[in-house]
């Protein structure tokens, strides 16, 4: 941390950083002392500094700061009365610098110039710089016009008493997070908006329940982030779109440049890399985080798909680690994946390959159910005894469970409704596999099954209407398996393979196996799977994450149970959509010549829209005289 | 048509209103003529009128221009200097009006005031009435310091000698459309922008090439737009996106209020909301309207989907009318179906039930020819025999032919890649059902497929490495046709519930039997089905297509061969990712108890996201402590 005190000349910047230098132990250093030579000489001559001679010993103080900040901390007296000098010292405020600007009366200031026997300073100069000075929004001001050992005493107060760290939105997640980030010994400052009468001091109420931890909650954002140490980290945990929106534009009037915004909630990618330059406008930093984990994994260790500068990233890495999960190999679940934005669109994919995971799990609960005579136990059975296998994957160990809760008595899973809801990253998911061109058939279907299972009054009238016979039958247990797991797969190939080509269209260079890695644990779809894509998707040449050599093994081996699979539930009436369409796409895309010839061939003869002859010696973009 | 005579005192208004009333054979009359009694007591006090004197008199003209209107045409003579004067007669810009500005040089202004002896007229009002005129950009200007017989030739010549509309846009639909609109007697002005070596004298020489046909050809916009009768009626045939919002900021500046736009292009709905609204800021009318036909339809009569205001749209509904296809009762296929963007969000819904039909038939001649060991013969006269039964339509017409057509020897069929590409519409389509939360996933599939095709690298690759055994079998022709058969009625049922659900959420109100109706010829996906729906979807109280019964007793019928059909295929290795996606949907739909049951408990185990229970009485989004 670098402390500049500044102000006008006699406003007691070398005594108060000298004594400030004691206090905190912390080296001294005077401005006035790293002139170059050309600038001594005008002074000894008594020609006034003009801002072209600052510029070289600007720059030299900037070297210095980054120097000093190697060692660790240093004091830095200087006038700095422009912003413009402040901005040179500052620069790209990658290195957290407190600003403290000491402030007196006129005439304490001439009193004190009086008194200054060793060099005269005429008081012009003194209205001068009163004049020149540019007072920021931004930093500490304090009165100088107090006993010396009083005012370093109010500064080191107002530089040390402060939080590590701010937790903006006390929601599960929020709450959960900032238990987590508070056991790992760093001081949380938590914050909530107030509604009256629907969120009245959740945040205090919230830290008189853990009076354990180090939490010091706040209904006022100014105080909040008056309360956290320089650079401030202000971590977002609240509801995507508009109130991110709204937050940031409040915390853009209040927080000072350097200051790091860390957006955790489901953001739309796009909107993150908006964001960040929006704030950049006042050299605040923004990191976009996606987080995987629910609020379990909020509170001990969760997914973290980080994005935005390095060196920024730097200054919160040490948080974000000792929150996340480990893989097995004991290293944490969190990565910076590259510039502004990325991290929220890798936590879109997980979302949607989540998607397809779930409905998977649902459509073979579905099938035993009511298609195998296969009861809620024995299922629950088969799911744990799956988890045990290959297929083990944290979704699976949850949905056994699901299946062993009962209330009163009876499986909550016969309770509660089928209208299955999503919070949007699913949608996002499917936007942009639409707008990239690549084929995410298990997360369209998925997809597209939440939206039926709410259609209530129509699916009740349709079932009363239609009365299709659900017939019972029998199917290997091991067929089931293999086809879940084949469809397994193809899901995550295509989750991937989005994540590949979106990465090449925005140049992006995403490390896909480092992403399999921070997703094996602390989120939603850890599994086995997933542990051992880390390895398939190292080899950065494939084209497909479906042609490395051992998931072809693999899927040679499973697809003909998902087709025997699919064959029989078909005759039973039982829809697998998801099963389904894995299945579909897995045989388009192993077919050397699809249908769509008849497609291109039909937009040429109704809208001649050309055609292109496989003979690629033979035209292209032709239209041909039907 | 109104023909406004303006400008300041002495310019010649009543003898030009006078001699050009007696050349169109239109009545004149004098603006003066209608003061109310209040400012005739004024003036006759020698008291000079104000602006809030000039408002009621300037609406009892309106109210005339509007009965005038009604009866035919007439001359208007006033000196309306000021835009406000001319806002209030113009109004709307509903009643189509002529702006004729006299102007002269002051000196020969002032000559002809000193000649005037029936009453004194003081210069000094002349020159305050030169400063007062605002001279608009738009409306024919003329210098009245001529021979007035020479001057009312010129007019008259500069308000009849024009066209009755322009095409902007030749490529192919716009020179078809310019052909088929001319050979209804209508006079068109065409137009093309010019790229160096790419577009030179494009409408020049189709012109050229078509002197039978009433066309005149321009490269310079406002030459273009200069031959057009008022108010000019713009019909755009161009790449919609940016191509369309870079011509109509070229347009907004010269056309006039009044003028009318018309985009017949595939533009987004969001995006023809916006336009109408900019166009609408000058007053300048926009219509955006939908046409499928493809060039043939575009040359010999297509389906119109049109939107907007319907006084407006009356101006043009008989060309319109003219060059639409005619349904069964002799009925243009032509309708106003709505408010701005309507019309284009119908042609993309119209699209996306056409990627399903197109995506349908293409599966069932890739099932026949590589799996039922049927050549491209027998499968184009299985097409020719289905189409004179109710599975008739458009596409499975041309289907047969493309089956039909041979170059050197050879199937066409045989010779193209198979790589299907899309424009966006069907994009588009998915888009609004994601944004709607409607489910279509017949749409999804075809979509997905046609990204699948483009993917030839990794599709060669894939076929390469998994070496996948294409399977021949045997399927009852019957079982096909009917399996096709249910697929199309469950597209058409989800594409109409998509037209039904975002009409709700926008409030539109759509009609879809009147759009059933105007899609049952000129557009691509007209069908015998299609006809029946016109009266299917008469009935507005129901609540989704495929839960009318006539639908119902049919699809009961029709499913258990798209079972059988489906269950096959999978055994034969045959992908058949629309087929399969309608009987999952359809099952699905059907089913009174979804496996979304399980998502929704996952959801709320990992997130904290709720649940209901079935029994409504009972607790409503609440969280298990699982």
């Amino acid at each position: 941390m670098i402390y500049l005190v500044y102000g006008v000349t006699a406003s007691g910047k070398t005594s108060v950083g000298k004594l400030l230098s004691e206090k905190l132990k912390v080296p001294f250093y005077d401005a006035d002392d790293f002139h170059p030579s050309s600038n001594i000489k005008k002074m000894k001559n008594g020609i006034p500094l003009n801002d072209s001679d600052r510029k070289p010993w600007l720059k030299i103080l900037r070297k210095n700061i980054e120097s000093w900040q190697k060692d660790g901390s240093a004091i830095l007296a200087c006038s700095a009365l422009k912003e413009s000098y402040r901005s040179i010292l500052m620069d790209d405020m990658k290195i957290p610098m407190q600003f403290i600007l000491l402030q007196s009366p006129i005439s304490t200031l001439k009193k004190r110039l009086e008194s200054r026997k060793e060099h005269f300073i005429s008081p012009t100069l003194l209205d001068s710089q009163i004049k020149t000075l540019e007072v920021p929004e931004y930093g500490i001001r304090v009165d100088s016009n107090v006993e010396l050992e009083e005012l370093v005493k109010l500064i080191v107060k107002k530089v040390s008493k402060t939080n590590d760290l701010g937790v903006i939105g006390m929601g599960t997640m929020g709450k959960n997070l900032s238990l987590n980030i508070s056991t790992k010994d760093f001081s949380v400052s938590i914050y909530n908006r107030e509604v009256k009468g629907k969120e009245e001091n959740v945040a205090g109420d919230f830290a008189n329940k853990n009076k354990d931890y180090n939490l010091m909650p706040f209904n006022s954002l100014p105080e909040f982030i008056g309360s956290l140490t320089s650079p401030r980290k202000v971590f977002l945990m609240i509801n995507s779109g508009h109130p991110t929106d709204e937050i940031l534009t409040q915390l853009m009037m209040i927080l000072d440049p350097g200051d790091i915004v860390i957006d955790l909630g489901n953001s739309y990618f796009i909107d993150s890399q908006r964001r960040s330059k929006f704030l950049a406008q006042k050299k605040i930093h923004f990191l976009g985080i996606g987080v995987s984990g629910g609020h379990y994994g909020a509170r001990n260790g969760a997914s973290f798909m980080a994005s935005g500068d390095k060196y920024v990233y730097k200054m919160i890495s040490p948080i974000i680690e000792k929150i996340s999960a480990l893989d097995n190999n004991g290293k944490s679940c969190s990565s910076n994946l590259g510039s502004d934005g990325v991290g929220h669109f890798v936590k879109t994919v997980h979302n949607a390959i989540e998607y397809g995971e779930m409905q998977l799990i649902a459509e073979i609960y579905h099938l035993m159910r009511f298609h195998l005579n296969m009861n809620i136990d024995k299922i629950s059975n088969v799911f744990k005894k799956w988890n045990k296998s290959d297929l083990s994957s944290y979704l699976l160990e949850i949905t056994s469970k699901i299946l062993d809760t009962k209330v009163n008595g009876v499986h909550i899973i016969d309770l509660i409704d089928d209208k299955a809801e999503s919070k949007g990253t699913g949608a996002w998911g499917l936007i942009n596999s639409i707008e990239t061109g690549v084929p995410f058939d298990t997360l369209s279907s998925s997809l597209m099954f939440r939206y039926l299972s709410s259609m209530t009054d129509e699916r009740k009238m349709a079932s009363d209407t239609y009365q299709i016979n659900l017939k019972k039958g029998v199917i290997d247990e091991k067929i089931i398996e293999k086809a879940y797991s084949a469809a397994r797969v193809i899901n995550h190939g295509l989750g991937f393979n989005l994540l590949q080509k979106t990465s090449v269209k925005y140049r992006w260079d995403l490390n896909l196996s480092e992403i399999a890695r921070i997703w094996t644990n602390g989120c939603i779809i850890r599994s086995k799977l997933m542990n051992d894509w880390i390895e398939i998707l190292s080899n950065k040449s494939f084209e497909h994450p479906l042609l490395h050599v051992s998931v072809v093994k693999e899927l040679k081996k499973l697809q003909p149970s998902l087709s025997e699979l699919l064959s029989v539930a078909i005759k039973l009436n039982c829809s697998l959509p998801v099963h389904s369409s894995s299945l579909n796409f897995f045989l388009s895309f192993t077919n050397k010549s699809l249908p769509s010839v008849i497609i291109q061939a039909q937009r040429d003869f109704f809208g001649m829209h050309g055609l292109n002859f496989k003979d690629e010696s033979q035209m292209k973009n032709f239209n041909h005289q039907w």
